[in-house]
């Protein structure tokens, strides 16, 4: 086992140009990975160094980079995810998306802080990262096959049962602008349509093996860590709720609270919302528990259905996201179809909430006369229709009639709909909008519309603002956060609480560890230093976190994203007719002051909507400032 | 002992009218105390609150705040210290000024955090503080007589020798400008008159007594702290040459790189520099040392010298700051005199860096041909006469002749003197200038043009600009400054250590933590958590620093301070003609540059340099925002 120098990181960066079929290697120094770290951050800083602004994000100029963390592998529970980020299909934008598992590790554990993937191949290809040897294969045989198969398919042919795959699927291949990219077939980095960028470069999988320890500075201060959560978990109730019924155990509050996205954000109640619950899967379909690297909570799920469904339980089973988006936002209230459309997904490579939200988006139009059977292949596309649900799943996949618009985003299908289309398009930047309600938290808003990746909810309060005294609220309280604020507040107070939320939020997905552990971010604080050797503090981490974002802000604002685009759905400023919060509207002044107090508070320009020169030069991003000056291509 | 309850901090401030003799005690929350702490926060909170802008610094509507902090008191080195502010009487704007000693943690274990002092006395008393018990007492008595007389019949008079005083002395009782308040008699309120403000109330001096211990949460988590810097004092280098040698110990050090004030900063080096360092005091004139509550580095000197000179060691002895004031910056080189200074301005309380700038002024005024002997009644009051400082010391205290020109500070002496004086006079917003060289440090020259106290050395850059790799350079890396930059650096990044430096510094105001003690911010962070139960970080606490310091740029603001009062003198603009820094000036464009550069960065409206509202909400001070509005009063 390498040891690490008390102080000092170092790691190892890939970069593969699938055109020239060049591989080499960058060895950053201590300080890159300081400031940089891993995950959004990193991404950000090699996306804005290489990617010229107005590329095709689907041609070769667009590069996809792997990342994981500088606590990625640790022996601690979180530790098992990284991002992926590239020129997003879907916004023109920043894109960065983030996923749990095994790959993560092993990539670690083959000695690779992060991949970087250039060019475009001339077939379809894989990669095979065997800790130190990379090499370029022939995919050709794996194109069009379901994810179950490839993955088999590579390990077989690698001769290891422990190769773990990251991979696109079907609908990455042809390019639907929200394909996903998933480990292990069950983790998904599911948001911004990566899954597409990869496919556009005809890279099918990266499969990697890694036989190294991951080094630690300090063991005992991780290991520290790590035996709090493993003697907690089963006692903190959130992760008591995650291990026995899944990232779904929430659904009774969030229906109770009056914020379960149904019918394409119509409603926030579901009259099935029992049905579909975490609760439910857990009594009927579920025959399994799945976990990822070092982590004892298990909150993922292996689910089991016959016929007519047959869904394998190697699928895993539904998350929150997904039970919402094919289930409450479409009006379904049938477990085991969600569990089919699910694998769908999986199988093909298809981010669920975007795949829920277009076909939602759909049903709504088909119920408003929008569109009608003739547009539908004659499938009668109402809320509620489980069947057909299901089949606009696979149509989207295989880009078959109306699953083709479809498999364009929202935001492009409403376009080419016309009609009036696009106020049902809950999208924003072309992103379509998690299963998280802003009515019922406001502050969420704001999130949704600073995010630069478009809509997003790994980086927006949203469970931090409701229930009081949420375990996210005690996060806050160590930044200073003092005083948990009613959900429907927009005063300055709140934007505050945002954004130190999503400057952490940020941070995290730097070092890319799991939102859904109840660390306190002095715990985490722990993990950094124990396996680092640094001595940093909460502060250079929450820099870390605005490092991040700016760099991704700075990204957009030179595709010509401003202010301007900072926006929520028009629908979000209606209230509901009933449900607990009847009457109760997210008004638009508010929310324009908010974001101008947000843009100020940050040390943004309020009309770019992007950090100033002197806000760059105070994140040590000097080298940014003349990214500023650069023409807007958008 | 009190318990502390985890997470909660519970304590007391006394309130005294002196003009009613009422008196009354106010319990903030903790909340309270987790965002205004103690020191420079805390006065910041009551200060703005509740002093009209436009008020006389020596009428009754100013108040004089003692404020502890939440860790003052505590078992562990450099927590004896505490703050003193009030409306300056130098600078007509943000005064505070801190000192160690014993008296402040005595104050805490009397149960209070903080002493409110208000409106003015009819005849001089003094305030008898005996735990709970409260007693303003009369001090007709003590008017006119030294402080080491005042200190030993307040003691007897209340029978009890443990009996801790603050006090000032006859130059104080005249509301000399630059009266300072001393505890122990050694132990300097030294910047910003605030003697002249207790003066002008008539109360000579806050005598108390303690015998509550101070609760701790986590009595184990400050254990290991203070036994850390037991354990490592005598090692480390910087404590050991404290230990050694006193504040002194880098005289040779700072006369070698060309920055030790000499001559009213008309030179760098002084040819006397080993006479009057410490390590010649160690050798010569020391008897024995000193130190805080708490403290085992003993850093305070004692000293003795005989006829004429008659220095009596119960006065201590002279710090750097004395030392350079009265010797190179009066050129004089006769320790035995400065320490005969030393005790005049103990015995007077006067600042000691205010009288050795006020007779350096002087002196070059008289050789500029500005002042004459007619004016100075006789004396030669030539740089390196060491007779002529000891007379001056005393007619300052005293307000005799020049001395009562003098004592109105420089900036108010040189208006009344004419003919250019004003050139000479080196103080910023009316404040004399402490002993550090900014032309070899350049970011010292941003905190000094920005400090809202006028020139000051306690929030700003100075030893972290040099040498490399010092302690400070430590302390900061903690933050995420990552490079050492050249002391001669004015450029963004250099603008942004200052910025974080001066917040963090800011925050140890309100800690009331001992600057000279190398505790890593980690190391602080655990005795702020072990004292008070709090999970707080060191993002948290450095947003204490920076909302600190937006009270007293608004308060600033407030009485009519802009941008144009952030500078410093021209005399800095002009380069050395010999020693290490010859030729090297600052340029006065590269300053402005950094200024605004400083503004934008720390989220300040660059004209009038203070917050903006969205700055001020950011640091959870939305109450001050309407402050900003109110008329300026300058």
């Amino acid at each position: 086992m390498t040891e690490r120098t008390p102080g000092g990181y170092t790691g190892k960066i890939l970069r593969v140009n699938l055109s020239d079929k060049s591989i080499s290697i960058e060895k950053p120094d201590d300080k890159f990975y300081r400031r940089y770290f891993g995950g959004t951050a990193l991404i950000g800083y090699y996306l804005l160094k290489e990617l010229k602004p107005g590329i095709d994000p689907l041609g070769p100029d667009n590069k996809i980079i792997f990342s994981a963390g500088v606590i990625t592998g640790i022996p601690c529970a979180g530790s098992g995810r990284s991002g992926v980020g590239s020129k997003s299909p879907l916004t023109n934008g920043w894109g960065d998306s983030q996923a749990g598992g095994f790959w993560p590790a092993e990539l670690k554990r083959a000695g690779w802080d992060a991949i970087i993937i250039e060019g475009k191949a001339a077939n379809p290809v894989y990669l095979w990262v065997n800790d130190d040897k990379v090499e370029i294969r022939d995919a050709s045989h794996l194109w069009g096959k379901a994810t179950k198969e490839v993955e088999r398919q590579i390990q077989d042919e690698l001769g290891d049962k422990s190769v773990r795959v990251a991979q696109i699927g079907p609908a990455g291949e042809k390019v639907v602008r929200f394909a996903c990219i998933l480990n292990d077939i069950t983790h998904a980095y599911g948001r911004n349509g990566h899954g597409a960028v990869m496919g556009s470069k005809m890279l099918r999988a990266i499969a990697v093996r890694g036989r190294q320890a991951v080094p630690l500075a300090n063991p005992e201060k991780v290991r520290e860590v790590a035996k709090w959560l493993a003697d907690n978990y089963k006692i903190l109730s959130l992760t008591k709720g995650l291990s026995d019924n899944g990232t779904a155990d929430g659904v009774p509050e969030l229906n109770a609270d009056g914020i379960l996205p149904t019918r394409n954000f119509q409603e926030g109640q579901f009259e099935g919302y029992m049905d579909i619950s975490g609760q439910t899967m857990t009594e009927t379909i579920l025959v399994g528990r799945g976990n990822c690297y070092a982590c004892p909570i298990n909150c993922k799920r292996e689910v089991k259905v016959g016929p007519p469904y047959n869904v394998d339980p190697i699928y895993g089973g539904p998350e929150y996201e997904t039970i919402a988006a094919l289930g409450s936002f479409c009006g379904v209230n049938d477990l085991k179809a969600i569990a089919k459309g699910n694998q769908i997904c999986s199988a093909y490579g298809l981010d669920t909430i975007a795949t829920g939200n277009a076909i939602a988006f759909a049903m709504e139009c088909f119920e408003r006369g929008i569109l009608t059977k003739e547009d539908t292949g004659g499938i009668e596309l109402k809320f509620g229709n489980a069947e057909a649900m299901m089949t606009m799943v696979e149509m989207i996949a295989r880009r078959e009639g109306l699953g083709d618009i479809l498999a364009e985003g929202t935001k492009r299908a409403a376009e080419k709909i016309g009609h009036g289309a696009a106020e049902y398009a809950m999208q924003i930047k072309g992103q379509e909008i998690p299963m998280h309600e802003p009515r019922g938290k406001v502050g969420l808003g704001i999130g949704y519309a600073t995010s630069p990746t478009g809509a997003d909810h790994v980086h927006s309060l949203h469970d931090n603002e409701y229930p009081a005294g949420s375990l996210g609220m005690e996060g806050l309280k160590e930044l200073g956060i003092l005083e948990l604020l009613s959900p429907l507040d927009l005063s300055p107070a709140k934007v505050r609480m945002s954004q130190y939320h999503v400057n952490w939020e940020h941070f995290r997905n730097c070092a890319t560890i799991c939102v859904s552990i109840p660390f306190s971010h002095s715990q985490i604080l722990q993990l950094v230093n124990g396996a680092t050797g640094w001595n940093t503090s909460v502060f250079e981490l929450m820099k870390v976190g605005e490092r991040a974002l700016a760099l991704a802000r700075v990204f957009n604002a030179r595709e010509g994203y401003t202010a301007k685009d900072d926006i929520i759905p028009d629908r979000f400023y209606k209230a509901f007719n009933s449900g607990p919060l009847k009457d109760k509207k997210i008004s638009r002044e508010a929310m324009h002051q908010a974001l101008q107090t947000y843009y100020k508070m940050a040390g943004w320009d309020p009309e770019r909507a992007v950090p100033t020169a002197e806000k760059l030069q105070e994140l040590d991003l000097g080298w940014v400032v003349a990214e500023l000056d650069k023409p807007a291509r958008k």
